[in-house]
């Protein structure tokens, strides 16, 4: 798709993440931001928790949307922003764990378009369980850059 | 499907609800527990808003899951627990407004799974905006209470 | 949306249908076009069919994604076309019955996209079980007529 | 899952495959039946096309669904039989080729659910453009052999 890659993507992405709220009330953070692919980290605290002690499937929803949504942005040029048309995702497992690890990467990028997956890992001891997977479309506003 | 109602949904809903940190953390509250259909209310404030001042998608995620999860509750017997299988949601409007409004309802109850709706609506001034449409499939759990 | 309704889109619609190789196959035929609606008729015969004698879910989705997508196509412009970017769906009962009725309408009508709905009826003696409920995202390509 | 896995799921696959009319009806064969896999192949006939030429989105919904049912298929008891219970499924590119193929893999087998993945790809020359992607939820139903 991007013809003319933007090379300050990852600049942009966390400038972005940043100004989101939400990330930071439940505590999640950027851990790898490259071409096409986004991770986030959240730890396992007990205000993102369910009735039984596991991490609210909304929560790993959260993550895993913004996870997918952010490798979509990656691909952009810099005068565009990104925004979540719809999402499906299958909870595989309770998210217990120490931290939850959301992937999100780019199945197809188009012009308007985009297409992502993302899965959600519990991690434990170094050991990871995939709780979660998801899959995404993106669209693309050209010419509305994220800084507005 | 439920042979034998539980009288006392409302409360085990009610008692669910309230063991949930997460919705804690976002402020949501339970606004309506009827059978089959279920309402969550969803102040907007600063804490759950991205990057451009609404709502933040996965929030809305968050309390469209719950709404429909909890509608399904409301179904089963209260010897038995509910799980998210799987959701799937459009996000068709920006979430602004004053407070956000999920209301979900179950389509086809069923002894193993229950399929569910949710939509979300932006509320400001009493003026009511459709920003997400969810379509969930929930699985029963017999013999595991939500207290288990 | 459109600020210039096509007065002609059930002419449109219909002419579409009559191109797709795939309904004809199926032997599925148009029952309703109408704004925002239109509904898919198919006979229960034989070809249709899978292991148990009831209708493929596969083509319970054919009909669901074409009566949803055939919607979004009478809102749009005569100059335009429309292509299913994704849909979802859930099926409730076995597809049983003399035939089946696939409704489809708009939930959200956008410029580039269109958000709509489905629902399979399952219809035996004038009765109708709800056997499937789809959730669909179309794509409007602007200038790209069905014709063109 | 499977403590007692059943070393003729290949032959149950294809004795299931062999009673759906309906995938005789659009040509659709089995390809490859593996321990968690399969594949369909689906020529590119008229009988299977849209307006435009390309195979209907219906009809590559129908292989990608029955492919990734048939590989939760290949992981259940022999005594089980398997349902769909839902599927999203994101048209990524036009359906051309020569013939398309239909990839189903099972990413997690539980005892209930099942859920996998499909993509499908169109083939011309040898050449592989991906047209499709899907997520899908499984039932397994214990004691409901298929030929029950």
């Amino acid at each position: 798709m991007s013809h003319t890659p933007d090379p300050d993507f990852a600049e942009r992405v966390r400038a972005s993440f940043a100004l989101q709220s939400a990330m930071d009330l439940i505590k999640a953070t950027l851990s790898t931001v490259e071409h096409g692919h986004v991770a986030i980290h959240l730890p396992h605290w007990s205000g993102v928790e369910q009735q039984h002690g596991f991490v609210h499937g909304g929560v790993v929803g959260m993550i895993a949307d913004s996870a997918a949504g952010y490798a979509a942005m990656t691909m952009v040029p810099a005068s565009a922003s990104v925004l979540t048309v719809e999402y499906k995702m299958n909870l595989l497992a309770p998210a217990g764990g120490e931290h939850l690890l959301a992937r999100g990467r780019v199945i197809r990028p188009g012009r308007t378009l985009i297409v992502t997956q993302a899965e959600v890992l519990a991690v434990q001891d170094g050991r990871e369980t995939l709780c979660a997977l998801m899959q995404q479309t993106i669209m693309v506003m050209h010419g509305k850059s994220e800084k507005g």
